[in-house]
């Protein structure tokens, strides 16, 4: 039954079904950890069927990372409606359970897109640029914080105090070093950016 | 003269005025750009009196980051006494200029220690554990901040801010695109910390 499910799916299921074992692959592997051989194992299917979908190892990587990209601007849209500090709360609280959810691949992502993968580096600041653009679109009133350069620069810098929070706390609370609670970190960060504003 | 007086200083005077000139150099240049070659072209000395004294690249390399990570430290040390906020400004002030004197060396610095080069990580770590550890030794009656799990966690992601904020608007100043000003890039960075403990 499995394999007549199988071929019954389109070239771009087949490949999006792919790419979301890989994302799921990733979320505890390094980049350079996941290897075709170890999707083809997981998936059932031949190394050669893997080489047609995605060519070879670096376009498979590539295409990995920017569906983990998409999921995770996806993941931490604000909810429609409400109170623009509730929204932003909603939205990074998302966003660090991503973190969490997804440690060893987020932080090779890190790692490879500043150490000099162009590829890497290119969707990780178009991932970061939607999730800081998104700030001001999805606050177009200006309720929560003005489309002013200077905020443009704040939220920015913003953005690399989150990660790096994230990054940090992810760490510690998996050696079990954590002494801040995860409501003490969403305070942090979700009390930060109108702070950071307010000035 | 300039040879008498040369041959007059100790190995490790000269070693470490030739420290100095790596770090100079290093400012406007990235680390690959750094060679043995151009070091002693402009200490006007053989390659091989360079090579006694640093061994190889590598070690050139190393001794010159952890020169101008030593640098880095001594420049932003707070005044010794008066209101903390006026002491961490004047630290900050001391570290964004820093920074836009040392642009290409600093860049360089946080990549090669983002992608995986060790020593560089390692140098780059202590320099930042150094100016973390600093605001809460500077303040030892937590004045300013109380040190606290919470309030380290605040700083470690504050100091990834701070840096994020001065590259950014560092590359916009170098090619001419900053509308905000350096008295507001000093206020948005002095005024977060105490706004991110204050929460």
């Amino acid at each position: 039954m499995t394999g007549t499910t199988r071929s019954r799916l389109a070239p771009d299921e087949r490949r999006s079904q792919l790419l979301d074992l890989g994302v799921r692959l990733l979320a505890t592997r390094s980049l350079s950890e996941l290897s075709i051989d170890l999707l083809a194992e997981e998936a059932g299917i031949s190394r050669g069927l893997l080489y047609h979908y995605f060519g070879n190892k670096h376009a498979f990587h590539e295409a990995v990372v920017r569906r983990a990209a998409d999921d995770l601007i996806a993941q931490t849209a604000p909810p429609p409606g409400g109170d623009p500090r509730a929204r932003l709360l909603a939205s990074v609280t998302a966003y660090v359970d991503y973190v969490v959810a997804n440690y060893e691949g987020y932080v090779s992502l890190i790692k490879g897109a500043a150490g000099g993968n162009e590829t890497l580096r290119q969707i990780y600041e178009e991932a970061r640029s939607a999730l800081s653009d998104r700030i001001f679109t999805e606050d177009a009133q200006g309720e929560l914080i003005a489309d002013t350069p200077r905020n443009r620069l704040v939220v920015r810098g913003w953005s690399a105090m989150t990660e790096e929070l994230v990054v940090t706390w992810g760490a510690d609370q998996r050696t079990g070093h954590t002494e801040v609670s995860r409501d003490e970190l969403l305070a942090i960060i979700g009390g930060s950016l109108p702070a950071l504003v307010g000035e």
